[in-house]
């Protein structure tokens, strides 16, 4: 998989042992020996990946005047996915050990070793090459949960969880283009949960059985598709540099014949370089008209583009952006991530994007046991509290508050000390400079304001 | 259950044809028959939902400094369940008719029209009135759903889809009181999907078997719990005025004994007058230490809470509000629902919250052919555009573009005229009181800025 690696010091279990001690990721049901690898987030995680959503839906929908939202139901029809060939065709490739009694996949046997495997106590060779391995022929598995509506077994109905928010879209599109003020293109976006049910789930939050998706369904005349692929392959990987990845562990590689899904002309995944190596972040998919020409047959409805005024009508052809919200957040978390020595101590500092942040300043004063700093701190806190994240520290040495503060990545730093009480002026610390200024405390409300609004991509080193 | 009537002209039927027309919630998997009561949200929808939910994150957590963010996983470990008491006691009475074959709540016998059933075909009579109706005794029906993870049956692990957030916050509980920097009182608060398979969901987006929650559990001392379950109902009740609505719609209702939740020692409803009579809008319930005692006993792990430095020691009681995403978006609606006749036209208009509003202003050029209106007005909506929620409208007659900004709710509209390309001025135009007034379109921004800052909560008639 990896082919290069990344050259800092940033490892996946440095990037965990921070989400955890900060209480951005824990394991989830952690108190009942944890499930697979399955993940809650804490405050500062849901705060991050928060601010995931929201600059993803800025740049997607508010800030454009062809994509509109959609959230659709996680439980759908169960036709739907026997339109959408995931009922037939979503499956993996398992095979059985007879000896060891793991499970493999079929297609991943090359790249596993037994340990990989979730329940692996073997020694550490390839699936095949043990002596004792006995492998099953490939059975094909579904990746959808199956569960039932319907309060008692026989008279429910069987549904699936969904595997993609896709085809929420789908199945809406005669609803919004009935709305729709424009003809194609035009965009349906959505954010929401999904779940597949995989048997190699893993890198911490890179893999789960349960994630959060932002998918964008892009209907264009047939014609224009090649065109607006490459589109949205470019406009996706700038809003990856936009919001902090640097240029050079971000690559664009293109789906070869056999690897294409069922429903897709031509993929490009947007890879990052994760410590694991170079994987997908984010696909862009050119799923033609596969999509609604199956679920006009399947339902009867025609899902077509009809001008009401010339009559002009056709089968929009789609491109798919499709990001999972966890993998970028993990994906930012690692890209800011750095360690460094300032003052002869060690600090690790998250350099994310203020816009992602999950708070934008801290309010500290200095001597957290002096009365009038405090109060100072806190009348500024409670001011800028109705407009930002921010937070209040007078525990401990400023040092230490500092560091905290470094750790979770909040851009800037607010402290009251001995000369705001004679001038009402605090310092702000830059987190990535440490540079400091000092600035009139009536006025740190509209400068963080200006601070937010401006464009910080700038190039990382490396 | 209705034993007041609301007095105005709104209608559980015109919410939902409003809500359908404007593209704010669609009947899930329609182009399939839909799927029960499931629905899913446009644009209008998404946006009006989201701003619910960043209204409650605001004043649960932003504002304030004992409440942190929390997002477990739909799918915990399957003893969480066990040890919540859901396994055995989350369960409906049921009871088959014999001779028509449907399914009721037997605690709802009362309540219920054979109408109301969803399959129903009968004459509109309770069950057991018709003569030929012949119901069995009630069984116990749970109300979670049940699937497997595992890609195969026979080695899967039966899981369930989350009836409630709360449980998530329960087991993370060690994790978030370790980084806690406070003793109790502190809360964690969450927002996310849960479902239940109930048999009578029903009364449009009011109750659905997939349906997001924002709940809080409050940590306080034992002694404290009275006190903070009156501060909590009070609170509550006092944040759904403050977006909007009208104080004598809503009315707290406190639990008989019989009533009460397997885990609640007192809970209160805070109901709203929906169309179809007072019901629960937001509960707040004392859960004592059930939780955190069923937990501690289940896992082995304990859930206490331990003061590193004096060594004080406690199972903290638990303040719950728990309100539906949904449900409030409904209340939402239908309190600022109201038609009018203006000029002797009529009109559909949202008087919803400018904190609520899909669409904060609406761009539009008087007369939509002329380029100089219309470069004035794109040179604005692009300005305002990347700081708020707006449209851009330049089809058809002024009045009806009003109209369909009335319908969705946008506070105020911008007007583009034969004036603004003399003096660069606009019209802003106020959805409610329909004034109208000039101003610099250099000063839209910071006007609109300063008018989305203001206190809104002004008292509704009736």
């Amino acid at each position: 998989m990896a082919d290069t690696q990344p050259t800092d010091a940033v490892t996946m279990d440095k990037i965990v042992s921070l989400a955890r001690r900060r209480g951005f990721v824990f394991p989830s049901s952690e108190i009942y020996g944890g499930l697979g690898s399955a993940y809650d987030y804490g405050h500062y995680g849901v705060l991050l990946k928060d601010n995931v959503k929201a600059r993803w839906l800025e740049a997607m929908v508010r800030e454009r005047d062809d994509i509109v939202a959609l959230d659709s139901s996680i439980i759908l029809h169960p036709r739907v996915w026997e339109a959408s060939g995931h009922v037939t065709g979503f499956t993996d490739p398992l095979v059985d050990c007879r000896t060891c009694k793991l499970r493999f996949r079929a297609d991943h046997l090359n790249d596993l070793e037994h340990e990989e495997v979730r329940c692996g106590k073997r020694p550490s060779k390839r699936p095949g090459e043990t002596p004792d391995c006995d492998l099953t022929d490939a059975r094909q598995f579904n990746l959808m949960f199956r569960t039932r509506v319907g309060a008692v077994e026989e008279t429910g109905t069987d549904v699936y969880l969904r595997p993609e928010t896709a085809q929420g879209i789908f199945v809406n599109f005669k609803n919004v283009a009935q709305l729709a003020r424009r003809k194609p293109p035009f965009g349906i976006a959505q954010i929401g949960k999904s779940f597949r049910n995989e048997i190699t789930p893993g890198n911490f939050i890179f893999r789960t059985l349960e994630f959060e998706q932002m998918e964008m369904e892009y209907f264009v005349p047939p014609g224009e598709a090649d065109e607006w692929f490459r589109y949205w392959v470019d406009a996706r990987a700038s809003w990856h540099r936009r919001y902090g990845i640097r240029e050079s562990y971000l690559r664009v590689r293109e789906h070869d014949a056999e690897e294409l899904s069922h429903y897709s002309s031509a993929t490009s995944d947007i890879e990052y370089l994760f410590p694991m190596g170079w994987s997908e972040l984010e696909g862009v998919a050119n799923r033609g008209d596969y999509d609604l020409a199956q679920h006009t047959e399947h339902s009867g409805t025609k899902l077509e583009w009809v001008d009401g005024g010339s009559g002009e009508r056709f089968v929009p052809h789609v491109i798919e952006p499709a990001l999972g919200v966890n993998r970028s957040m993990l994906a930012f978390m690692i890209d800011a991530y750095d360690e460094e020595v300032v003052a002869e101590r060690e600090r690790t500092v998250l350099r994310l994007h203020p816009g992602l942040a999950p708070v934008k300043a801290a309010v500290l004063p200095l001597i957290g046991k002096s009365e009038d700093m405090v109060a100072k701190a806190r009348a500024l806190y409670e001011e800028l509290q109705r407009h930002y994240a921010v937070e209040y520290d007078d525990g401990g040495a400023i040092g230490r508050r500092y560091r905290r503060q470094d750790e979770i990545g909040t851009p800037w730093g607010l402290t009251i000390d001995d000369q705001t009480l004679e001038d009402d002026t605090v310092t702000i610390r830059d987190r990535d400079s440490l540079a400091q200024e000092r600035l009139p405390i009536g006025g740190v409300r509209s400068h963080l304001a200006d601070l937010l609004t401006r464009d910080w991509t700038t190039p990382k080193p490396g």
